[in-house]
């Protein structure tokens, strides 16, 4: 099942993917479905209003997650590239729902930062509470899997040993298109961020150091992860601010990023007045 | 005005302190106030149920904030006990709800964890929107001041560059008891933390290096900010983590802090099982 969320003249709407056809669902976002601990049924279900998919107008897939839980250094190449060491432990920020855009919206360039950069990231979604849940019990929290692409203020995230600062300017981060649930995906998937139709990053979720059921016990270990959470597991190797000289986002810039299975977001950066 | 968030049989309410009763203003929690932009009128006229102050049970004084922003190194004595220069910029970092407790309410000390410290601190709680604005302007979007203990697992916090994960265990964070608007309010105010009866922190709000006005200006670039949102400003010296040899919280552990006209949190921290 694929999820989405809508912006309809007067309101926003959860929707099932049906084809071409994006189905109403009866809640006002996928965020609100999730919390309906009968989401599954309930979307599978349900016969709503239908949207063609062609014009349709979407959100960030889940607009005000609760929590926004982002992972540094996960890609083993990544790692690599920045020249770090394999990890012991996930490293962890936040990132406020402030930052979200919708998978076609334009990406803001603030007029603060001349330094965005791009990190194109597979997305977990939380469809139940998971606390101190092992890697085992952890999948059954997952409602599904989406994009991300946690673009970064490069000036920003090195102002200061910590990096929240860097990841979190609005309407940075695109988020979607969809929420593909996991029976319909199979193993790991291929990833890409296209910038201007070169392709910057290219990956396989098979090289995360810390898969989504590890990040879901270990976060369980902290607090309590709730249904419409987002993990956004870390990005690969290729960003710009690794390249020499480096490369960042300017005004036109277009970002595709793309994850096998899941979609495709498609945005283009603007400067900001 | 002070205002407060009281956990009654069935529900939550925001009231309004009025000497040793709490008056009900008819919103669900003081967040939910806050989102009503003429929230002041409304508080101050409020005339709902009464209920003395002495059997109040008090929860977070804003239990689900939008956006819990953290800011470290931000007392000159304490980045000089950390052994690091006065800062350029404000280090950020984030907290997420679930870590947040009543005034006095348990410390949750987590099993995972065997040093979790104090760290007593001015908390800012945003009144009305604010984006690009100056630190004249800044002012119109404080609601009031709290008090705040960013307790932190110095284990987790040290595990990788990033200290997220040591700052924002499941209910580890005392916050309020009160909002106190600033016109109740005149200069700086001193602030202590005292363990087990000893003060261990001991500070003024003269000395932050970066104010409340300076960070709501410098957040407004990155971010709107919103009402109900909470800025945690730093922890002066005294932190446990710093002593030789180190101290921290055990099970039993009695924890106030307090601010000097907005009063104080006196909580006991108690080892999950």
């Amino acid at each position: 099942m694929k999820l989405a969320t809508l912006r309809l003249p007067r309101r926003t709407t959860a929707a099932r993917i049906d084809g071409d056809h994006a189905v109403e669902v009866g809640a006002p976002d996928v965020g609100a479905l999730l919390a309906d601990p009968g989401w599954r049924d309930v979307a599978a279900a349900a016969d709503g209003p239908k949207h063609p998919l062609s014009s349709a107008d979407l959100a960030p897939v889940v607009p005000r997650p609760g929590k926004i839980i982002c992972v540094g250094l996960n890609y083993r190449n990544h790692i690599l590239e920045m020249g770090r060491e394999l990890p012991e432990y996930p490293t962890l920020f936040a990132k406020y729902a402030e930052a979200l855009i919708g998978p076609y919206d334009d990406i803001a360039l603030p007029a603060v930062s001349q330094a965005m950069d791009w990190e194109a990231e597979l997305a977990v979604i939380v469809g139940a509470e998971a606390r101190h849940v092992s890697p085992e019990q952890a999948p059954a929290a997952i409602a599904g899997y989406s994009v991300l692409n946690d673009v970064t203020a490069r000036d920003y995230q090195n102002r200061t040993l910590q990096w929240l600062q860097g990841k979190t300017f609005e309407d940075s981060t695109p988020f979607g298109p969809y929420l593909v649930t996991p029976d319909e995906l199979t193993g790991p998937m291929s990833m890409q961020c296209e910038v201007d139709g070169e392709v910057v990053q290219q990956a396989d979720t098979a090289d995360l150091v810390f898969g989504p059921a590890q990040l879901i016990s270990y976060l369980s270990e902290i607090f309590t992860l709730r249904p419409g959470d987002v993990i956004a597991t870390g990005t690969p190797g290729g960003v710009g601010h690794a390249r020499k000289p480096p490369r960042y986002l300017i005004d036109g810039s277009k970002v595709v990023t793309r994850i096998a299975g899941l979609g495709e977001l498609i945005n283009t950066a603007r400067r900001s007045a």
